[in-house]
């Protein structure tokens, strides 16, 4: 999750001197961060320090982090003619920063952590673009679904070949697994899924999934609509803790050579040690005796966590 | 939903000169609001207009509504010790004032037109008294459930005991049916529902039961946990739209004698009119051939929601 920084001191000692945007928008600072967890706590791979709301600048919209209501999209989406309007992206150009920070955290990780690339999904991105900011009914997102249809088809095509592009972009520039995350997605009905959403995260994962190297599809909610999810594309389904790691994976039927990743409560690691512990085995042993599991959260890393929690998870996780 | 006056000009214009607490405490302003649907409508049933959280009043935890952040909990709960200092609660004298409501509303209804009480269900008042007011990721409730468990069930045991008689009381009043809200239970893992949730639910809806008249189980986000959920009780079982109405039915077992409620998106009604139209006969058409359906919203109506949407949908329900 990009979040990993949140929760060290070191990530917070540098936000004391950088906003957000800046720390993304400058290769070396965004490396620091991507770096950070890597050292610290020796986890299997690093994960880009980044925001999926970046493109954002090059589109047009506007963007700024407030400190308790997070991004905030200054020129929100709300009529179909926006759409149009919407200017095309180079991610080679537009977002050159992040792949230079790419190229930098490459250089420097050791040879056997592979960096991940990440962007966030067509549905997601155009929930904030659409909203403004965070939601919880997504309403606006909806409605714009529901009462403009082409609108919405038309912005969803064009941010699935932004992310998809930008993705494999990344992978160019050095990573070696990329990630798309769809963090709202479970917002929608199954029917809603196939409809207005399934068509554009397809694409947007063929786009990346021909830059050659493997990709990681996520969302949380998706329990209703995960074999659609994961007809999406994919070599990694991510799932959150709301479906038992097993049944999600057998739902992705029995013979796939689909890979899981997931999917711990990060409340969890808010708790106290046994029953985290309890908590991380009990992941363990739904995976076990199968090839492909990828331990990870089932959502961002909060930043009240305590790191040695972090930490004695990486260490149960490689075989403590 | 209880929210069902909201989007309504006449409730507006009440709210204009009275806070919500207000319409809530005064049992005549309350029946006024609870009646207002229902005349202009012509819905099947009231729903009584209450608040979920009215009983944090008699525990003594403070309740205030702001205009944007919606409640907010003045003295939340945030140490163990604090569960076994709430004071016990009598629903007949300290929420005497809702019981009068329903006795005004009884009185005031067309014989034909039966009265549905409500409770907020145990976990979701939970996570308000732990949180102090609305969240994203519940991280103080399940931290305070993981961290806690010795006060978390003596505090769920409190609260199932005072809803489960709430509405008993409810339905003493003249209430002809009852229904539980488990508006957030939907953020727990399955595992989490089964062990910490679970047996209050039961216990509440058991305490309803015992009043004779038939009761409503409601939650939204409850896939993949959705036969425990259905198992801890309810003649009734309330499902959002993340689920098509046939597979739930399905999973409440084929020849179950179980009805269900469900389950258009809320947002829907912001739709275009066909384009609502054609959601509304999907989910009439999947609750087609089988007796037992009650046909509503997967979650509270939005305050935006055009009136003359509503009119439509309840018409097209009762067979236009």
């Amino acid at each position: 999750m990009r979040q990993a920084g949140r929760y060290l001191p070191e990530y917070r000692e540098l936000r004391r001197k950088h906003s957000l945007l800046e720390l993304c928008h400058k290769p070396d600072l965004a490396a620091q961060v991507t770096l950070q967890p890597v050292e610290r706590l020796r986890v299997d791979a690093a994960i880009l320090f980044a925001d999926i709301l970046l493109p954002f600048e090059p589109l047009g919209l506007g963007l700024t982090f407030a400190a308790v209501e997070g991004p905030q999209i200054t020129r929100p989406i709300r009529e179909a003619a926006q759409v149009l309007d919407l200017p095309p992206v180079d991610p080679a150009t537009d977002l050159g920063y992040v792949l230079e920070a790419v190229r930098l955290v490459v250089r420097a990780l050791p040879a056997h952590v592979p960096l991940i690339g990440f962007a966030g999904a067509p549905f997601t991105l155009a929930s904030y673009a659409i909203e403004g900011g965070g939601t919880r009914d997504f309403m606006l997102t909806k409605r714009f679904m529901y009462a403009e249809p082409r609108a919405w088809h038309e912005l969803m095509r064009r941010l699935a070949e932004l992310v998809g592009n930008y993705l494999a972009a990344q992978a160019r520039a050095g990573a070696r697994a990329l990630q798309l995350f769809d963090s709202w997605v479970g917002c929608l009905s199954p029917a809603d899924y196939a409809t207005y959403v399934f068509p554009h995260s397809q694409r947007a994962l063929q786009l990346a999934a021909a830059a050659g190297v493997p990709v990681i599809h996520f969302g949380t909610g998706t329990a209703t609509f995960l074999e659609d999810f994961a007809r999406a594309g994919g070599d990694v389904i991510g799932v959150d803790w709301r479906i038992p790691l097993d049944v999600a994976w057998e739902r992705l039927g029995a013979d796939s050579k689909r890979a899981i990743q997931g999917n711990l409560d990060p409340v969890a690691l808010l708790a106290p040690r046994p029953e985290l512990e309890r908590r991380v085995r009990d992941i363990l042993a739904r995976a076990a005796g199968r090839p492909g599991h990828i331990f990870n959260l089932g959502h961002g890393v909060l930043p009240e966590t305590p790191v040695d929690a972090v930490q004695a998870v990486v260490d149960w996780v490689h075989g403590g």
